[in-house]
């Protein structure tokens, strides 16, 4: 399950929950789309604003809907504790996959990011994704740390929060990464910008912000790089530029992509959790424009 | 109480819950020294990492061993939601003032960050001190914004993470700050290596880590800088040169004076969550030999 595209849907939600008939009515499209795989719960779900009782039952809600498609959800916390808690409620409600990331408050070494996988991936009995995004997590991993990672028992993919914009770059990085890691552990890409180029370097999955709710512009940008098609990958992404620049200056992908579900009619707004908020004003209208005109479905 | 020594605790833990025993035994020693106030469940205290009932009960403990000295705890969260939550226990069991961190997992604007001061500020009927600390909070707060924030009801103190070397630039940086905001919100220091510093600048209080653990050293200087003697202070500052090297070498604050709280028999060991760490082997014995010699207390 740790090829092809996995879309990362949003979870809508207000201050007094999370709006389960939308989260289903995104979840619906994704199946609708045949995306490979489906990340409920990552970043772009919000997860570290939800509570554990929650994140369990978003998570068994996403299983249901999703039926043959398989999905993985986050399990990061602060504390190892509560990821042992975390991944024990999401086996239980049939996920496939867990994904983890090495959340901080205070700075984490090295050392304790390797414990941390070393405790949970013995404390598990399905696959785990490693989590890599310094933006959110405030860790920065070295290859030598994922390559040490990789080796324990269970871990089958690392998401790697982006490449270098240079194919020639983005190659070299990906084989660095990929020599020292086992065989059996993909490469999967994440920053959507950088998901073509990424995915003709070598990844083979891209961990998608915009594939959660446009499963079907996701999908023709992967399944164009994965058939050995890299131009029409870089066509296809390179249409989109409009849309990466409204993700570069309205505050990030998530943001975006809440409003954007928005406008499309997929939940009422605000749609994300307080103290977060969705795009106002004149940068909602641009993104209106922006989804149009690309056609994004 | 926004003035003086604010001596932070740590909260000693373990897999399997708080050591309230421990944690007693901290703040009593602190009642002990006359602290000016306790900032209990600061990220000294590990607040980041307790639920909201584990936060509740540290919360009430603090009060009830504190007796007469104030006691102030953080309400930091990632979510609007539970701070506001976190705020109504704390008012509850009767702590004197609240600590808030702008917490980010995502990235926070200025604007998303003033709304939640503004929110919570408007929902409170204690004093709050604002709490900027970029290397866990992971936001930037401006000056500029600091003076907004400031101007909000119930704002009484902002805990700044430190101030340039130099004193007449700690002067300036001070003097632009105050200049900013009302007169009835003081300006506290953190970062214990430069608190003599900015107490000597202007700041009026020292939201300290080592003064949760070795009050008595931290009340001196405190004492020296806020009755003029800016030279006593900064020789007894410059006499801690060997601590402030391992907070530098050994990662950080908190791990040191947790390993340390260990060593003076406090607390059994390892007193910090998992994934955290304390200080062991080599750097553990360089601790133990730094806190002898420097007699701190």
């Amino acid at each position: 399950m740790f090829t092809g595209l996995s879309a990362f849907p949003l979870t809508p939600m207000s201050e007094l929950g999370v709006d389960e008939g939308a989260f289903t009515r995104l979840v619906e499209q994704l199946v609708a789309a045949k995306v490979d795989s489906i990340g409920a719960l990552g970043s772009t779900g919000s997860y570290a604003y939800l509570s554990r009782a929650e994140r369990s039952r978003v998570a068994q809600l996403a299983v249901e809907v999703a039926g043959n498609i398989p999905v993985m959800v986050s399990i990061g916390a602060l504390r190892t504790r509560d990821v042992l808690l975390l991944a024990e409620d999401a086996q239980k409600v049939g996920v496939k996959a867990l994904l983890l990331p090495p959340v901080s408050y205070q700075k984490l070494s090295a050392e304790e990011v390797f414990s941390l996988y070393e405790t949970v991936t013995a404390n598990i009995s399905i696959p785990l994704c490693v989590y890599d995004n310094p933006g959110t997590a405030h860790f920065e991993f070295t290859d030598e740390l994922h390559g040490r990672i990789a080796h324990l028992p269970n871990v089958r993919s690392i998401k790697i929060p982006g490449v270098p914009e240079a194919p020639d770059q983005a190659k070299s990085r990906v084989d660095r990464l990929r020599a020292l890691i086992p065989e059996h552990v993909t490469i999967g890409v994440s920053g959507d910008a950088l998901a073509a180029t990424g995915l003709n370097a070598g990844c083979e999955a891209w961990y998608s912000v915009m594939g959660g709710l446009f499963p079907k512009s996701a999908l023709a940008i992967t399944q164009a790089a994965l058939s050995g098609n890299a131009q029409e990958a870089t066509r296809l992404s390179d249409r989109l530029k409009p849309l990466w620049a409204l993700f570069r200056q309205l505050g990030g992908g998530l943001r975006v992509v809440a409003t954007a579900a928005e406008i499309r009619g997929f939940c009422t707004s605000p749609s994300l959790p307080l103290p977060l908020k969705v795009v106002s004003g004149e940068g909602r209208q641009r993104i209106a424009s922006v989804i149009d005109e690309l056609e994004l479905s």
